[in-house]
């Protein structure tokens, strides 16, 4: 992968340094709860930091925050690209702020935030709703593995929450293990599809349409629309196929133009409907309860891995186990257990 | 789960110590190596055995083995219940041995194993085979997750080849998890199917189909012949939507039935065929490197959590951890790095 040529590691590193070395966490905290978004944006940089110092005080902020009562709701968007999920989001985001709502945009995307400037990306791709006081928009953290994004993203969600943003999309690229990593953390999981795209089978492969609490046709304008409409039974009665939901729920399919903003108020109504009906049944409630339970052993595997591969002495020696287990000269077994009894030894 | 009442546990438990205390790990190789099934069987109780002490005397058994050489061919068969999957294995087990191979039948089935006496189970399944000198069936080790399962499944894989067995029939439940694993130690994945099951969108969603390098359907006798020839060319049909394999196979669709005999040496022809490409090419060799790197990894990943989880310091505090992050009392990962600290002093 190749860096920025118009960027100074060194230099970034520094400032980094300088700004996040100014920051006490409870301060922090304080001004995040009052809707500050440079305390929110500068919250976020801590919780992305991998500093050793800085993860400490980001446990602190992300304690201190998850306090907080609030009364949020996640919903996770995907979509293969080209489908429009930015054009969607800031259609979508201008709806739900002139009603009053405050909307948080992150991204969960690990494939491309480390070749593009992610930053810059994101926020121009949203122009109006970047602007727009009751909206806050945040890239994919960059460089990070998977896990790492979904980490800091879990965090973020937090952070945006304690800082007054009542709705938060997750926005994920419609590759790999994005999808499901996201539907783990959001109430609401929207799937954005186009009309006679042809990737059905896809989607139905990888369980995407199955992980969809509502699928919605972009793009239905102009030529585009009788398609669309067509798209909309054909994948209703692919929902036919699978069963409802846990808690009863049939996924619902609708149609929009970001562009000429049509079929968006009903897209709001699916999700809030799904919201309602979850909320009365407390299967909100009990869902989010899981979802944590889930983050925390993911969180235990996730640290048990890093903190194994990133030994220093495991790293120097697990390339000569990895070609004795080849050449069959250990087993794989054999060999796992003497690594790992390196490992212990180490802390 | 109810345990067999015909059997005294602590009884079985004092036999089978008297047995495996007199195990040398060099004269069972010896006798292993021979072609003794007795001795194969002993390996493989001791590679099942979770004792300290058996678990380092079958790392050096199963380490002894790795280093014979030996020309196997590995096959993973799956199915859903009740496609026949024991009926095949019984005739195409004898087709094999009449052709003077020596075979062998593992079963992976971390489901089942734990509910029923699968000992007998499995054997009284494939009566005839069972009593054929030339073939070795061997039950799912009983009262391990999947993981274990499949630890033990690979050891005992190695066992076979040493003890001559050329070729290693692999059967799992297709249910789960089971298909990906099983799939992961073989040189072909082999999908049994019944004409008109209807479960073609279940196969596909789970990606199946895309793993499978060859589909039989099986049970094609009687009136479901003519449904079985129709089966074939839908199959076909639907595996031209897959691209074909990194080595450039395109999967095979034949019938056969199990009962009448039928179509089970054209079921050989496919997979032999296979054999022999993906060995011109190397691919067979390259593909066995690489199943043998990510037995390593998973063996890593499976020894940390396992010995995280089954931890006593961690299993006494974890229930305290879970519901401070269901109360939202303290944040996923603050309790993980709490915890892996906690574990971290243990060792």
């Amino acid at each position: 992968m190749e860096k920025n040529k118009n960027t100074d590691p060194k230099g970034i590193s520094q400032i980094q340094k300088k700004r996040k070395n100014t920051v006490d966490p409870t301060t922090l905290v304080e001004a995040l709860c009052k809707g500050d978004k440079t305390a929110l944006g500068r919250a976020i940089t801590l919780v992305e930091s991998n500093n050793k110092r800085h993860i400490e005080e980001a446990n602190e902020v992300v304690t201190q925050c998850l306090k907080r009562p609030t009364k949020s709701i996640r919903v996770g968007i995907t979509g293969v690209p080209g489908v429009g999920k930015s054009t969607f989001i800031e259609t979508f985001g201008q709806l739900l702020t002139s009603q009053g709502n405050k909307v948080a945009v992150l991204t969960v995307d690990p494939t491309s935030s480390q070749s593009r400037g992610s930053i810059l990306g994101d926020k121009t791709r949203m122009e109006v709703l970047a602007k727009d006081p009751n909206a806050f928009i945040r890239p994919s953290p960059s460089g990070l593995s998977l896990g790492g994004v979904t980490r800091k993203t879990r965090e973020s969600i937090i952070l945006c929450e304690a800082a007054g943003f009542s709705i938060i999309l997750i926005e994920t690229v419609g590759v790999g293990q994005n999808e499901t990593t996201v539907h783990g953390m959001v109430d609401f999981f929207l799937l954005l599809k186009l009309a006679g795209a042809g990737d059905e089978l896809q989607g139905i492969k990888r369980g995407i349409i199955e992980m969809a609490d509502g699928i919605v046709i972009n793009k239905a304008d102009g030529d585009n629309l009788a398609k669309a409409k067509i798209a909309k039974s054909e994948f209703e009665g692919a929902l036919q196929l699978f069963p409802p939901k846990e808690n009863g729920w049939r996924p619902k399919v609708s149609f929009c133009s970001s562009i000429e903003n049509t079929g968006i108020v009903e897209v709001w109504e699916i999700i809030s409907g799904y919201i309602d009906k979850s909320k009365k049944t407390d299967y909100f409630n009990e869902k989010r309860k899981q979802q944590n339970k889930n983050w925390l052993f993911e969180a235990i595997e996730e640290r048990l891995k890093s903190d194994f591969f990133s030994d220093s002495q495991i790293s120097k020696e697990i390339g000569s186990y990895v070609e004795q287990v080849i050449s069959k000269e250990i087993s794989p077994f054999y060999a796992a257990d003497q690594l790992i009894t390196i490992f212990k030894t180490r802390s």
